[in-house]
């Protein structure tokens, strides 16, 4: 008999995932298999096959992205900041396992170096080898890889990047110090003086203090602030904010020359349209 | 002991609510309590507290509406169509029975008249009662509540109507016809040669066949057509769809004029983004 992690459920013969948020919202996905589940020093890692979303990245239980809709917010944290800075070469991504956004980014071909800083080097080689629909193997000369505790990484680096993507899990676990005012700070120094920095800001429905508190710290660090969304389907509440922060370049969706790129969701339409925010997300935001 | 629907369990004390989604995505909600339960000679009727979305509408075991998010939709379904008419007068919702998008059209002060047809009183009477965050308990002198089947009412109508808002639920049992051509032809008949309609067309991830299809029969009747989204957490996927259909007036939200109105979600900000679509909802729709 197979022994599942408490996630993983067999029922009447079909395997079922669920994904348990603060045991108060449960989502059950059904499965058809397990392709790959091992432990690493910091979190279980497992890609499986599920109907309706395809192939699905589950950390600790939680899924991180999906075949089906894993490109909108990997296209969103990416193409949005790449396409805002005129002449991005050289950018920092700190997570991002699943290589969406290293993908997407690669996408762009003015970037020469692509950093790609991840704490768990077996989301990576998990993704790279069995979620080729998010990862594209990625094997692209630009990316260097670095499997390192990005909080470190980016202390040591000063007036280097044009832009920085900070693509985190959420503010638990590992992730938790990604969203503490030392490691904007950190991010901002590691910017050139004409930088771009974009961080992951959780849900606008159920994250509402965080994303309040990201905001403030960017407006705070930046010359330059702004929350756009995205709907991401299998993140809870759906709806998904990203956080940006420019340290000169004005932020004018309408202006920016979107290069031609091959994309599912993301275009010059959306460029403009997820700046633009409903009332209550306008009335939080403006209290900061 | 007592006995509930087969989408409502307790488990280890607690209740919880299973949205069973074509038995390959569940949603489990944590339950308060059943506020209000009984079967109408069509469906279902359900209202229960719910943990993470307050008051929740429950038709057959599937989530209609939300304490927490019932807004968005019914803001969407009603400002977008009455901002771009400039001098709406007398319009008609069919559906709707949560009092929604009645009580959101009722702060059009220009208005005169609203008439909505439900085909389930009971829908309404539990929606006034004990779903009050959405239906507003709704009691404005315009609004004009008839109980039969819009169908049928609106093969009657000719040339009467500024406005019409089909607020169905999903194409299964008593909404089916609604989305049939026939009946979209029969909504063009009762607006005014000025008129427009707008219809929910549901998922752009799970229903893209249904889609093409409202979007196509809208296209061939209408001068103006056109689809515009909002996020609604608590359906599937996350992301919903509605398509327009004008007869006279241009679809230009960039030049509509918003008249204030107290709103959680609509804006002028919104009401120009929802029209700017991803890329691959783009070519799904060109291909009409």
């Amino acid at each position: 008999m197979k022994t599942y992690p408490e996630w993983l459920k067999e029922v009447d013969g079909s395997l079922w995932l669920t994904e348990d948020d603060r045991s108060l919202l449960k989502i059950d996905y059904k499965i058809k298999e397990v392709i790959f589940s091992k432990q690493s020093p910091l979190q279980h890692v497992m890609i499986v096959d599920s109907y309706d979303f395809g192939k699905m990245l589950i950390l600790d239980g939680v899924v991180q992205t999906t075949a089906v809709d894993g490109h909108i917010y990997n296209e969103m944290i990416s193409h949005v900041p790449l396409t805002l800075h005129p002449h991005p070469k050289k950018i920092l991504i700190i997570g991002g396992g699943d290589c969406g956004a290293a993908r997407e980014a690669a996408k762009h071909t003015s970037l020469e170096q692509i950093d790609m800083v991840e704490i768990d080097e077996l989301v990576v080689k998990a993704s790279k080898e069995y979620l080729q629909e998010v990862s594209g193997n990625l094997s692209d000369p630009r990316v260097n890889f670095i499997f390192t505790d990005g909080i470190k990484f980016v202390q040591e680096k000063e007036n280097e990047y044009d832009v920085i993507i900070v693509d985190s899990s959420d503010p638990v676990g590992p992730a938790e110090a990604l969203f503490e005012y030392d490691f904007y700070a950190h991010i901002k120094q590691a910017l050139k003086k004409d930088g771009i920095a974009v961080f992951q800001s959780q849900s606008p429905i159920f994250h509402r203090e965080m994303l309040k508190q990201t905001y403030s710290y960017t407006k705070e660090l930046y010359p330059g602030s702004a929350v756009f969304q995205a709907v991401v389907p299998t993140y809870p509440g759906g709806m998904w904010t990203f956080t940006i922060g420019t340290k000169r370049y004005l932020i004018e969706p309408e202006k920016a020359n979107v290069p031609p790129l091959e994309t599912k969701y993301f275009n010059q339409d959306i460029l403009k349209g997820c700046f633009l925010l409903q009332q209550d997300l306008k009335n939080l935001l403006s209290q900061e």
